[in-house]
């Protein structure tokens, strides 16, 4: 997890959601409406919405110097370009990041990839490949971005060294019958239901669909847009929405609980559709949100 | 519908997307994908995307004289937010608008209060409430802003003064069981597909879902956001894209075929989602589109 001074924090860039800290044995709930500069496990900036009790006690810490421990981000099926993309930005944020695959050989060519990226970017963490159910265990947050029909076969394999974790569900099922991109949904709704009905003991979270990630790959250029995720397990999204403001210019926007995974994988489809037709890589952004 | 001089045009802003513009009876048809500015019947200027054969032309005809003739925009169930916030921003931009409603003195009350906020405007064209079959037969172009339950009993009313018209299909099906807005699709997979299978002779373009109808129904402020359509018949495509570029900062995007609507009407409750949760009333842009 991430540290600051002696405080395990966990905060959340949305207004009025409840944030938590813990310092020590000690669990701080509290609202959230007013921005506060923090420094990450890297000491890098990034703001936070806080206020009342939490400020307070962030005041408190604010001075403290912050260690140098920082959580290791792991990816299952990590090799195609939204796993490569979002390990690079992590890594940039001074994470360390553990590529897996079924075949150990493509998950260190795609880390040497990646690391070949981070050569434009100081400070950046280590970043290395492994078997799937090495970057399973070695992880504190795992993302998975196998494609739809090796999801089940993953979490089945995989699911014991997952157990308690947060894991972040990218997967959009996608058919191009007649030539049509198109979603398509498990019979319950969306991959992101699917995969919490058949493993609830993870800590499931689903987004980040509708990122570019030729964008996600250039990790000099800011991404201004919005990273928007959704999850039935609040704590297990202020975790996540913390890691996502630390990459420069994204913005975590919590959609509601795990069923708006439906919307956000639907907007995968559409996405195609648009960037097919503009030959662009566009990504999804919410335009007047009450933030800040 | 829209006249520039002695032209009849239809302009589409996606960039290579065919655009066509009618000389009496020449109908040239072209590739899109640069500015020009053009000015609409009531002489207000507008941007395209417009290249080779098209832009030829179109220098030949910039320095006529607009004509007064608009068309009629009507709205089938327009007495709601949506309806009215569509109706404010076409008349601002100078077409005649009628509200319609199964309710004539509803419609006449929905356009008093449009009437009311255009007296912020100068130059604003007429409104009026009238019966949905009144609004129907004396419109151009029609946009269905019913609610879901009302789709295909307004249809099966409306569907002989609707034939060879371009409809816009404004409906999102939702369902709030257990305090969880949530996206109910028809069997056929969106309220748009569901309309056009059964009355194949309208000429359907589905869109609009995600914009704030709170920022509609305020005339003098800029939208700064996207107009998502999608449908199969491209030029009724095209002709909804140039009435939409004519509202300030509102970006017309072609999101592909008319299946497409899924997504849309889902993006509708992800949005109700996301505003419950932020108190917002937000909109729904692409980021990073490759146009101009």
């Amino acid at each position: 997890m991430m540290h600051t001074g002696p405080c395990q924090r966990y905060v959340f860039a949305g207004p009025r959601a409840g944030a938590m800290l813990r310092f020590g044995p000690t669990v701080v709930k509290g609202v959230v409406d007013s921005f506060i500069h923090l420094t990450n496990a890297r000491g890098s900036a990034f703001n936070c919405l806080l206020r009342g009790r939490i400020a307070k006690h962030l005041e408190g810490i604010s001075s403290h110097v912050p260690e140098s421990s920082v959580s290791t981000i792991g990816f299952i099926g990590g090799t195609g370009p939204e796993g490569r993309g979002l390990a690079v930005r992590f890594a940039a944020a001074g994470h360390n990041v553990v590529i897996g695959s079924r075949d150990a050989s493509r998950a260190v060519e795609a880390a040497d990839e990646v690391k070949i990226i981070l050569s434009e970017v100081s400070d950046a963490a280590d970043v290395r490949g492994a078997l799937n159910a090495d970057a399973a265990s070695a992880s504190d947050i795992v993302f998975i971005v196998v494609p739809y029909a090796g999801m089940m076969r993953s979490l089945e394999q995989l699911s014991s060294s997952l157990a308690g974790k947060i894991c972040v569900n990218v997967i959009s099922p996608l058919s191009f019958a007649g030539g049509i991109p198109a979603a398509a949904p498990p019979e319950i709704g969306s991959a992101a239901e699917e995969a919490a009905q058949y493993t609830p003991d993870l800590r499931w979270v689903a987004g980040l669909h509708t990122l570019s990630a030729r964008d996600l790959l250039k990790p000099t250029s800011s991404l201004d847009t919005d990273a928007i995720i959704c999850g039935d397990d609040d704590d297990a999204k202020l975790t996540v929405s913390a890691l996502l403001s630390e990459v420069p210019g994204l913005r975590p926007v919590d959609a509601g609980s795990l069923q708006s995974a439906r919307y956000l994988e639907g907007a995968t489809a559409l996405l195609i559709n648009i960037n097919k037709r503009y030959k662009s890589h566009a990504s999804l952004t919410i335009a007047g949100l009450n933030v800040g």
